[in-house]
C-alpha cells in the first residue's frame, strides 16, 4: 500500500513537474543547530495549493506574497534523521503534484569545522584570469557572455580546474588559504568576468565548471591540507537574475522611481547628525545599475541568503566566507545573517570587505567591537579587512622621508590603535587586492619594495592576504580600469609562452619574487610567534621602523629600513625585546647576524631575524 | 592669658621668621569637600622640628624627604570654620618659632561655581601681546627678563590691566569666556613672554600685574557677565623655578643623564604594541630643555598641583581651566588632579590639549570615554580641543575642488564620528589657536574665507574659541616663528597709530572683519539650539555643505559654499529638517530668503538662516 502510494505520487509529480521551476535551497542537510528550513518554491500560479509533506515533517509556517508564483514553506527538521520526503501540492483535499526532498546527512563535525585564522596565508584569486583548465566551458549555451580572450574586460576562459591544476603551484607559494572571487552563475551580458553581479547563487555559473566542479576543489583542496574561502555577496545581486523578472515581492530589492546609486557613506551608520535621507540613500541605493539592492530587512530574503551560506557550507566544505560590500547592507539585518552562520559553524571565520580607513569605523564592524557597543551594536563578523594599513602599503615605500607622520610613521600609526580591536589578529592584512592598483606598479616593480610589503603582511598581527600574479611580478595600473589589474596569469593558458608557474617557466626576475615569496611564507607556515605572539613595536626613526613578534619561547625581529641610505641601528633601544639573545638568523638567507652593538640595514630593505 | 601667650608667639615667630622661605599653600579656605590639606614648608633645616598647631587643628601626617629643607604637614581642616591658628615648630618640645596660618571663608556657593560651556564664546589672548594698561609693570626688579618690544620673542609690557581695559571690546565682540595663557611668574631670561616655563606657581609675574590685580580682573569680568579661564600648566615648570634649585626629592622631576626630550608619541599611551622604553620617554621626557618635567606619580608633587590649582579658582573666583600639554603627564596621576578638582566644584569646566588628530585618540581622553573604558581609563577630564576640526579649518576653504575625501568633505568626515565622543557639545572648536598658523595668513586675508571659519565654530557642536586680533584680520606665519602668530594688538600700546579697540581707530577693513565676527557672535549669544540643539548635516555636495542645529522650537540652517562658482540647492533634499519652513533671515543681513524651493550660494560663502 504504502509503496503503491509512493509510486502515484512519483507519477502525479513527473506529469505535473512543469508546474514548479524552483525549489531553493534544491536539498538540505540533517542536524542543523537551527531546525527551521525555509523552502522556496516558485512555479506558475503555486500560491494556489495547500502544502502538506510525507513522513511526518512539520511545517510550521506557509507564506505566501502578492506574487502568486511563489509560496514560502517553513518546516522544523528538529530531530529528522537524513530522508528524503515529499511535499504534496493540494487543490481542495486532492493532491495535485508532489516534491521530492532531501534532507542530506551531514559530514563528520560539520558543524565544528575549522577555518582560517592568523597562521593562514590567503591567496586572492579572480578564476576568470588564473588559469584555463578546461576550454570546453569557456563559453556556454545558458550564458549570454561568450570566451573573448582579446576584450580586456571580457570572458578569458578561466576556472575551476584550471585552480585545481595550480593547487601545487600554490602550496609552494607558501599559501594555505584560497580567496576565489565569485564563482556563481554571473549571466549579465557584458563584463561577466568579475562576476559579482550573480543570477543564481545556487549554480556555479558554467564557464567556470559545474557545483560538484567546486565541492571538488575544495576536496582536493583540502587534500593538500589548504582552505577554501567562498566570497559572498550578501548586498546585491544581478540585474539578470532570474527573480529579477517576477520578484516574490516588491520589497525583495530596494526600488526607486529612478536609479538611485548609493552615495557610499557608510558612516550614516554610526553618525549620530546623519540625516535620514542621506541614510536611505547610502544603505538602500544601488552599488551599480547592474546590481538590485537586495533587502535584507525582508525577513524572507534574510533566510534566503542565509540558508543559501549555509548551503554553499555543507555543500562544497567551505572553510570560510569573504563578504562582499558588507556594510552596505541593512546593518542589523546583515549582523543576523553573520550571526545565524557563526551560530551554526562556531569556528567558521567570516571576513567583511569594510571598505574604510578611520580604525574606529572599521572596529565597529568586528565581532564584540567596543566601537559598535557604543551604540548596542554587534556585527558578529569575525574579521574585517585592514583597509587602513593596505592603503598605507600601496604608498608608503615610495616615500623615503621619515619625518613625524610621514613614511614608515604611518605604518606605526597605524598599530598604535589596535586597542580599538576586539581582535586585532584576526583582521585581514594586506598590500593589495582586485579593487586596487597591483603594488607592482605603484612600485614600479622595485623588487626592494615588494619584499618591504609583503614581509610587513607575513609578521605583522593578521592575517596575511596576497593578490595572484604579484608574486611573479605582475603590475596593474587600476587609473586604465580594472582589466590592468586583473590579467590573465602568465601560464594559465595553452599556448602561453611564459609559464609563470614553474620555475623553468619563469624568467629570473619571476623567479626573483616568486623565491622571495615563497621563502617568506613558507617560514611563515610553522612560526606560531608569528601567527599569534605579542607585537612590540618602537617608533620609527629616520624611516626605519622596527618591531618584534614574541612568545615565551620565540623572538622574531623585523627591521625595515625605508630611507635610501644605508642605516645601522644600534640594538641597546630593543633591549627590552632582544633580552640576552646575540645573533638572529635572517629568515630569508639563513645567515645568522650578530645583534649584540647594531643591525645593518640596506636602503629599502627589511631584515626579518628569528632571534638565537 | 591667652593674649599674652599670642603676643609671646608672635614676638617668637617674627623673630624667627627667616626660617621659612615658603608656605604653599599660603592659605587655604574652609569648608572644602576634600578635609585634607597639604601644607608645604620651606626653609633650611626645618625638618628637624617637630610641628604642631594651635587651635586643635588635627595633624594627620607629617612627611619629611631626603632634603632636609622641607616639610609637608598634612591638616584635615573638617568642620574647621574659617580661622587662624598658627603651627608651632618645636626642638625638644621648645617652641622655636610659629607660622601664621589662615582658613579663609569661601565665596556662597564656591563649590557650585558656573563654568564655561557650548553657550560661551571663548577668546584666546596671550597678555603680554594684548594691551599694556600698566606701563610701570613693563619690567620688574625681581624678574630677569626686560621690556623689550623691539625684540619679537621679548616682552612687550602687555597686562592684566590691559585686558581690564578692554573689557568692552571683548564684551562687544560677542565673547563671554577669555582663556588666557599662562599669567603665573616665569622667570626665564629670555622668551619668558609665553610663561609656559612657570618659575612660581602661587604668584602673577609682575611683569602683569599682582595676585590682586588677577582676582580684580575677574571680579571685572564677573560684573560684565565674563568668564575667566585660566591656563593652567600640570606637566612642567620652568628651569628657574624657585624649586628646581633645591629640590624637594630627586624625583619631584623626571630626571636623565643626559637631556631628554619627550617623543610627543602619545599614543603609547594607549598601544598595547608599545615598548615600554618608547613609553618612558613619552611620558617622562621633557617638552623642551627650559622646562623639567614634573613627576605627578609623587603623591607630594600630586598634590601640590591639585591644591594650586584648587587655590587659583578660590582666589581668584575662576570659571575653568585650560590645561596645557594634558597627556604629557602620567596618565593616572592626571586623571587624578581633574578628578579632586571636578569633586570639589561638579560644574566646574576643563579642556585639555590634547593635541591628537585621530578622533577616538581624542575621544580617549574625554570624561566617561567609550574608549578610555576599553582600558579601564577614565581621564575626567570634562572637554577637550577639537584638533582634527582645526587641521581641517586651517586648510579647507583653499581647497576649490569637492571630490570623496577632500573639501568640505573633510569637514563633514569630522562629525561623522561625533558618536565617538561621550560628549561632543563639550569639545572646544577653533579653527586657530598661539601654536598655529593665524587663518588671516593661511587664507590670505580672504574675508570670504575667514567668514566661512567663523560661520563654522559659532554654529556646529561644541564651545568655540577665537584667537585675539584674527577678529580684525591679524595674520600671522608660524613658519616664522611663534612671534609671528603673536603679533601685539594695534591699539593696546600708547602711541599705536592704529587703535582697533575702536570702530573709529579700526580702518575699514578692519571694521568689516569685526563687525561680522561681533555680529555673528553677538547672535549666537541667547541661541540655545545651536548651543544645545541637535545637528543633523547632509553629506557635501560639490563642495557645498549645510547642516541644521534645532530643537523643538527653533531651527537654525547652515550652508556653505566653498566652491568658486555661485551654486543652488534645491532646498527639498533637506525637506527632514525645514519641514514646513518657507523662508529663512540670514542672521548677519536680517534679510528674509524664500526657502521654498532652493538656496543660492555665493562663491565662497557662508550663508546662516533662522527659519521662520
Amino acid at each position: 500500500m504504502k509503496k503503491l502510494f509512493l509510486l502515484f505520487l512519483i507519477f502525479t509529480s513527473s506529469t505535473m513537474f512543469a508546474q514548479i521551476e524552483r525549489i531553493e535551497p534544491p536539498f538540505w542537510y540533517a542536524g542543523m543547530k537551527n531546525p527551521e528550513l525555509q523552502i522556496m518554491f516558485y512555479g506558475k500560479n503555486i500560491t494556489k495549493y495547500n502544502v502538506s509533506t510525507t513522513n511526518s515533517i512539520p511545517i510550521t509556517k506557509v507564506e505566501r506574497t502578492s506574487n502568486q508564483n511563489y509560496i514560502f514553506v517553513t518546516i522544523n527538521t528538529k530531530n529528522i534523521p537524513p530522508k528524503e520526503f515529499h511535499f504534496l501540492f493540494k487543490e481542495k483535499d486532492k493532491v495535485v503534484f508532489t516534491e521530492k526532498y532531501n534532507l542530506k546527512q551531514r559530514r563528520e563535525n560539520s558543524a565544528e569545522r575549522k577555518s582560517f585564522d592568523a597562521s593562514d596565508m590567503m591567496y586572492l584569486i579572480m578564476p576568470d584570469r588564473f588559469s584555463n583548465g578546461n576550454s570546453n566551458n569557456n563559453s556556454d549555451a545558458s550564458t549570454t557572455e561568450k570566451y573573448n580572450r582579446e576584450l580586456p574586460e571580457g570572458r578569458h576562459g578561466g576556472d575551476i580546474q584550471g585552480i585545481i591544476n595550480h593547487l601545487d603551484y600554490i602550496k609552494e607559494l607558501g599559501a594555505t588559504t584560497l580567496w576565489i572571487t565569485p564563482l556563481c552563475e554571473d549571466n549579465e551580458a557584458v563584463y561577466s568576468y568579475h562576476t559579482y553581479a550573480q543570477t543564481d547563487v545556487y549554480k556555479i555559473d558554467p564557464r567556470y565548471g559545474t557545483n560538484e566542479d567546486y565541492a571538488r576543489l575544495a576536496s582536493e583542496m583540502h587534500k593538500k591540507n589548504l582552505k577554501l574561502v567562498m566570497d559572498y555577496v550578501t548586498n546585491h545581486w544581478g540585474m539578470q537574475h532570474w527573480m529579477m523578472k517576477d520578484l516574490p515581492t516588491q520589497d525583495w530589492i530596494h526600488q526607486f522611481e529612478n536609479f538611485t546609486q548609493t552615495n557610499h557613506r557608510r558612516t550614516v551608520i554610526h553618525d549620530i547628525n546623519a540625516s535620514k535621507s542621506d541614510t536611505k540613500i547610502c544603505m538602500d541605493g544601488w552599488f551599480a545599475p547592474s546590481m538590485p539592492d537586495l533587502n535584507q530587512t525582508n525577513p524572507l530574503v534574510l533566510n534566503y541568503l542565509t540558508q543559501n551560506a549555509i548551503w554553499w557550507i555543507e555543500f562544497a566544505n567551505l572553510d570560510g566566507f569573504r563578504v562582499d560590500t558588507y556594510n552596505y547592507a541593512d546593518p542589523t539585518a546583515i549582523t543576523k545573517w553573520t550571526k545565524a552562520i557563526t551560530d551554526e559553524y562556531p569556528n567558521f571565520n567570516i571576513v567583511g570587505e569594510i571598505s574604510m580607513r578611520d580604525q574606529a569605523q572599521l572596529s565597529y564592524w568586528q565581532k564584540d567591537s567596543p566601537i559598535g557597543k557604543i551604540q548596542n551594536f554587534n556585527s558578529h563578523l569575525p574579521s574585517v579587512m585592514d583597509f587602513n594599513l593596505s592603503d598605507e602599503l600601496l604608498q608608503v615605500f615610495n616615500v623615503d622621508e621619515g619625518k613625524w607622520g610621514l613614511g614608515m610613521d604611518k605604518i606605526y600609526d597605524n598599530f598604535t590603535n589596535d586597542f580599538l580591536f576586539p581582535n586585532p589578529n584576526n583582521l585581514l592584512i594586506f598590500a593589495e587586492n582586485h579593487d586596487t592598483h597591483r603594488i607592482n606598479h605603484i612600485y614600479q616593480n622595485d623588487l626592494r619594495k615588494y619584499k618591504m610589503a609583503m614581509a610587513l603582511i607575513a609578521t605583522a598581527r593578521g592575517i596575511p592576504q596576497t593578490y595572484y600574479g604579484s608574486e611573479i611580478g605582475m603590475a596593474g595600473n587600476k587609473d586604465k580600469g580594472d582589466a590592468d589589474i586583473r590579467q590573465d596569469f602568465p601560464g594559465g593558458w595553452e599556448g602561453d609562452t611564459n609559464n609563470a608557474f614553474t620555475k623553468e617557466g619563469r624568467s629570473q626576475v619571476q623567479n626573483d619574487y616568486f623565491d622571495f615569496t615563497s621563502k617568506l611564507f613558507n617560514w611563515r607556515k610553522n612560526k606560531s610567534v608569528v601567527h599569534f605572539g605579542k607585537m612590540t613595536h618602537y617608533i620609527p626613526e629616520n624611516n626605519t621602523y622596527v618591531y618584534f613578534r614574541h612568545n615565551a619561547t620565540e623572538i622574531v625581529m623585523v627591521a625595515f629600513n625605508n630611507s635610501n641610505e644605508t642605516k645601522t641601528l644600534k640594538t641597546e633601544r630593543f633591549a627590552e625585546n632582544i633580552g640576552n639573545f646575540k645573533t638572529g638568523k635572517d629568515i630569508i638567507t639563513d645567515q645568522l647576524i650578530d645583534i649584540t652593538q647594531e643591525v645593518r640595514l640596506e636602503p629599502k630593505s627589511v631584515l626579518i631575524l628569528e632571534l638565537k
